[in-house]
């Protein structure tokens, strides 16, 4: 090893930003990866994809974060592999050779064998996801205000998003308030008549969440008007709507995925063996037989040890986790520069929660389960603190006031209608056909 | 002609929308035809492609403006043609029939006999046009910070805005203050050694201005390190740069165009002269033979009489020119509802001005020319109030007083690196040929 240890960290999600933000003063070169210029803050992405907030609000240059730490530089790249003999990391541009890794590559949507699901039902992971659900929901309202055949009508505004996970369900309550907030907005289609249907493959939704948390919060979502199907096993999907186990149909005009994750394509390229998709680690965060390279976050399967009083069951996809992960990393990179050993990683897990919509939200911290007003509240405080950035941190909290008081949505931009990037067309009607017809 | 008119309005930008307001207690029924969902301040465009403000801030849903006038809805779809004999607007879904038609379709962009410059130098007209200007500005720092070629990273830190109007010099000095605020977020480029370059064709840049205030702009752009070229005559312009009439090479990896526009594309359906593109007119901005169809603002040809003192070319293509022109056009048509006689339409000239930068901009008044920072406070504050939309004005005034202070930009985000729409390609490097590589 160099004086010098050169550190890679791939991916600037809040495990990889953290890791890299635990370096900052540490004898080393950190060099981040990402194949976005913006870390993202994942938790508001769904604000974004129901014009609730802009795109800039939720994400902040990566280079801008880590501007004052002189010892690390951004790459924009996409890391292709991994070569953990030869300790070095291929990206789209060239290759990195490391002292020390970190792999925090996050997940993508999973749409198990079915790929050709993504063009009727985008996910919901990227910035560009969020804008394109925006363009797509939008879209269904404008192209129902303009249909003259009722039945047509009804089916565009019928919303469809499949996964009862937190995302999910504050997607489904967020395109529920959004309807109403275009209520006023619209002269011969009704807002109010659109339908958002949540689909649940298991018996529940938010199943992360205990039973009577989980219960309210499917009780907050009836109160928005969202039906919630649970057992309800996606079989097909199409420009129509969705088709499940047994037959059912629910014909809609825009469907979102929320189902399913699994952890970045790269993880498959490290000759490892992996645990459900993810790389198993050992109590330091390192991946098995590479004590130089760790994995966190999304990609990492790290099971807490028995007596540190968990399951054996490994940690969740959750940004605590990534950001606990993240730190430690850092600390157990710069224990072994200075020669020392390693602490094994403990996660405190501080609850989870989710919002439903407008004052209405869960809570689970331990023992201490909150809904409704004083859980959103607790939400809202979270999540402005967390945001990076004074600027995105005040201009969040003022589009939140204000939506808050006058019930409508500040970014409601259909962009990209000239190039959609796929599926769904953007413009259904062309000048050269009318002018035929005409 | 009905008990209540239909009152067809073809474009939401400034005319269209003042044409609209005007008409709110009208007893005639108005349908806004737009083929964006948005209304966009179109003055503050080169600051969305420049990171400085969102996307969202600068534009608001033509449905939420117009929401209580209950007289008028919108439709979100292309106007492809005119028939005005039938009194009747093909649009790409269906056909409208009117009794009174207000034009206000607007410029693009004009590239002369050259539509293949586009795909190297977009243009600066709608968001979608703003948001790839910024994706291929951020990208190019991006790209040369990773790049090991010196000879390649210099032209990477090159640009070029072809056009030294108002859009161009704005744009131009924008871009040379957005490369200071990103001289520490770069550790191998160094942003400060970007080179900006100004293309005029004509003797002078900001041609519209008198000469004292066009000479404080060049001096004010110069103060920024721009470099300005008059008589600069584009003959070819590809991904290597712009070639000049007499041979001269500007090698740069990003061009924008700004050199000129045209009116839409529609005016030719109509089956009238035009005069250098744009609709001639009467003195009550009918279209000449058709006193119930009225065009406004960029699209029209209007001649103030020379009794009201100005002389007879037509009037430019300005904010305040539409606006006027769109609430004359509104009182005209009430009038004749009413069986009045209609009022000849009189322009007000207020003024022009235009910002070179932090604290530095020009405003010619009538006869008080102001430059410097007195013009940059008259030049914010006019474009804060004429900006539609609570929310927008306190996002605008606060991210501008953030950047002021803090000398950043908010809204550094790099969108739709997968799909990218046309040209420059964003992911200049692929996995699969660096895995074939290595």
């Amino acid at each position: 090893m160099t004086t010098r240890p050169h550190v890679v960290i791939i991916g600037a999600g809040f495990g990889g930003l953290s890791a890299a933000q635990a370096l900052a003063r540490a004898p080393a070169d950190v060099t981040v990866v990402d194949r976005e210029n913006h870390h993202l803050f994942q938790p508001l992405l769904y604000q974004v994809a129901t014009a609730g907030l802009s795109a800039a609000d939720i994400a902040s240059p990566i280079r801008s974060i880590l501007r004052r730490q002189k010892n690390t530089s951004v790459l924009l790249a996409e890391a292709c592999a991994v070569d953990l003999a030869n300790k070095r990391v291929v990206v789209d541009c060239g290759a990195l050779a490391y002292d020390f890794l970190v792999l925090a590559a996050g997940a993508t949507a999973r749409y198990f064998d079915h790929p050709e699901w993504r063009e009727w039902a985008p996910p919901m992971k990227s910035l560009d996801d969020a804008i394109e659900v925006r363009r797509r929901v939008l879209l269904a309202f404008e192209s129902a205000e303009r249909e003259l055949d009722p039945a047509r009508r009804r089916e565009l505004l019928q919303f469809t998003v499949i996964g009862g996970g937190p995302t999910g369900v504050e997607l489904a309550g967020a395109i529920a308030e959004l309807a109403r907030a275009l209520a006023r907005d619209f002269r011969h289609a009704d807002p109010r008549t659109a339908q958002i249907h949540l689909l649940e493959a298991g018996p529940r939704i938010l199943s992360m969440f205990d039973d009577d948390l989980a219960a309210r919060g499917l009780e907050q979502l009836h109160e928005l008007g969202v039906n919630v199907f649970t057992h309800a096993v996606v079989v097909e999907v199409d420009a129509h709507g969705v088709t499940l186990e047994g037959g059912g149909h629910i014909a809609s005009a825009t469907t979102i995925w929320t189902a399913g994750v699994e952890p970045a394509p790269i993880t498959r390229t490290l000759g490892v063996t992996l645990e459900g998709g993810r790389v198993p680690v050992e109590h330091d965060l390192s991946i098995v037989g590479h004590p130089d390279a760790f994995a966190i976050g999304d990609v990492a399967s790290f099971k807490p040890r028995v007596e540190d009083g968990a399951a054996s069951k490994p940690l969740p996809g959750l940004a605590p986790v990534a950001i606990q992960e993240g730190r430690a990393v850092g600390k157990a990179i710069l224990a072994t520069i200075r020669g020392k050993p390693r602490a094994p990683f403990r996660y405190v897990d501080k609850g989870i929660m989710a919002t439903i919509g407008r004052s209405r939200a869960i809570a689970q911290l331990e023992r201490l389960h909150l809904s409704g007003f004083v859980a959103w509240l607790a939400w809202l405080v979270v999540h402005i603190v967390m945001l990076i950035g004074f600027r995105n941190r005040v201009v969040v909290l003022f589009t939140w006031a204000w939506s808050y008081l006058t019930y409508r949505r500040g970014a409601r931009l259909i962009t990209g209608l000239d190039h959609a990037p796929s599926g769904v067309p953007a413009r259904p009607y062309t000048c050269e056909d009318a002018l035929a017809r005409a």
